[in-house]
């Protein structure tokens, strides 16, 4: 696995970036040099090692969907008005608005160009996948701005946007790495399955982990989801449990100044009413749908179980 | 060239715009409804028409040109703070920056969908041409947005601003036009070279029509460079060639807060100093420049006729 992330970080750092117009590139080599998980090159990487030894010629693929990864980034923080990212401050707040857009966009260019190394018959099964999922992660992220004023948002909606907004990459990321080591249409659309239903898991975890977690192991303060009344899995399901004197108890903490009492009140009615078991249960369910996918995929166990390990041990962080 | 200009249009009805999120699609939707000279789809048809006659088969690849020059359209709206374009709201004006950059995003992706459709070998030929000139796109954007503040801006920086903003997709369609009609490199990039030529001849003549061409005929109000103290061919060369007393009078224009009266004197000295004979010139050298390119290029002197037809007859628009 360290072995991976450095041929990632070394991948990533040979990108050539042009030096001029230096307004325009260096918040590109800034966004690089934050670093990250890298967790969807490591599983375009992975999901090629399910079939093949020689994982450097998944590198491109790996490496353009971590760039695409941060080009959204650089614009969501832009939409979230967010002024840090892995605790440096975001390209907006420290370039402006122009910048940030445009350097997003020149990023975006960029992960096209990764893919554009592979011959054209694989490019042609590739490029799809990447447009498809690209074009779903701008409605997840739409879907996610509008729910923020939406009166009515129903967990299934919740549940849609999370897929659309960070699940769909996961998937996308192995079934395109394993397109690249030749796999069959039908491993690599069971293979996103397993992706797409672990990138769900791996989201309400991170909604569980956002309240309950320790802040020094999840990395973060927490509490922030019920600081911004993030319409969570937690949330969502709290509303839908809550008899009446508990709902308007509820809404008052909507409207709470005061923010430490805001996080234990609304804390105390997710013990209430028993909400982190039924988030913990629902991760659950998706990551054995995940499961059930990848149990279908043509590719030896003890491949399968580098993959497992890797997912299991992301669902095991901090919790 | 209307039976072109058809196809085009109803090409791009087509293209599936999914109807949810509204937020996401409405203002793509919107954006394709303000229309436009289609300038870029008709020279990739133009380009493929050259060699073969079904020019049908070039519409995917010129409609990716004119879906991601929409795409700039809407992110260099928000950057340039224009609240009109073709005489309506610009999206960003009509729905706030975050639907302006992620609608804009999304017709990215669009354009790269729409180049998805052609087979392996040639989708590798067309992707590098596209993504190249789309991150030079970015570069003269950005090198435009720095000209603003600049202090030294030379009429060479100048003309490789505008080479990198506008005229490389000229040129870029064309020689996808040609790749995708199966045209030899070598054509290609002769045809590259005359579209990019003639688009710095074009933009140098948008220049000029700003502050002397008729209201009516231009279909805008003249003298917003002059206005807005835009660096373009004219003024910069006014800069080059005015004596001490001249460019302090120049200077002393660009502060003057009456815009009849700061229009008036420009223009003054630019008649002074000939300023505008001198752009003429340089407009004719690059297109001049482009026929040389043309002349080489392997296709019957009758097909490429009604190449020059209409490039010659948007060289000679309103002037």
């Amino acid at each position: 696995m360290q072995n991976l992330l450095e041929k990632i970080n070394q991948k990533i750092c040979s990108i050539n970036i042009p030096e001029q117009p230096a307004e325009l590139y260096e918040p590109v080599t800034y966004t690089f040099s934050l670093g990250g998980k890298r967790m969807r090159p490591v599983l375009a990487l992975l999901g090629y090692s399910l079939y093949k030894d020689d994982y450097e010629k998944a590198l491109d693929a790996a490496v353009a969907l971590e760039v695409f990864h941060n080009f959204t980034l650089l614009h969501d923080d832009i939409m979230d008005n967010a002024p840090l990212r892995r605790g440096k401050p975001t390209v907006w707040h420290k370039w402006g608005n122009s910048t940030a857009i445009l350097s997003g966009d020149a990023m975006f260019i960029k992960s096209y160009e990764l893919l554009s190394a592979y011959e054209g018959e694989l490019l042609k099964k590739l490029l799809p996948v990447f447009n498809k999922t690209a074009l779903e992660i701008c409605e997840g992220q739409q879907l996610d701005m509008n729910f923020e004023t939406a009166k009515n948002v129903s967990i299934a909606d919740y549940l849609h946007m999370i897929e659309l907004k960070t699940a769909v990459l996961l998937g996308a990321a192995l079934q395109m790495g394993s397109l690249v080591s030749g796999a069959t249409d039908e491993d690599a659309q069971n293979l996103y399955e397993f992706g797409k239903n672990t990138g769900i898991a791996f989201q309400l975890q991170d909604d569980i982990l956002d309240v309950f977690g320790e802040t020094e192991k999840v990395g973060k303060q927490t509490g922030g989801d019920i600081i911004s009344n993030k319409k969570t899995f937690l949330l969502l399901k709290a509303f839908e449990l809550a008899d009446e004197s508990t709902t308007e108890k509820l809404n008052d903490l909507l409207n709470e100044k005061n923010e430490q009492k805001k996080v234990e009140g609304v804390k105390a009615i997710y013990h209430l009413l028993e909400v982190k078991k039924l988030a913990e249960a629902e991760m659950q369910k998706f990551y054995s749908k995940g499961l059930s996918a990848l149990e279908k995929v043509n590719a030896s166990a003890e491949k399968k179980k580098v993959l497992t390990d890797f997912t299991e041990q992301l669902m095991q962080r901090q919790s």
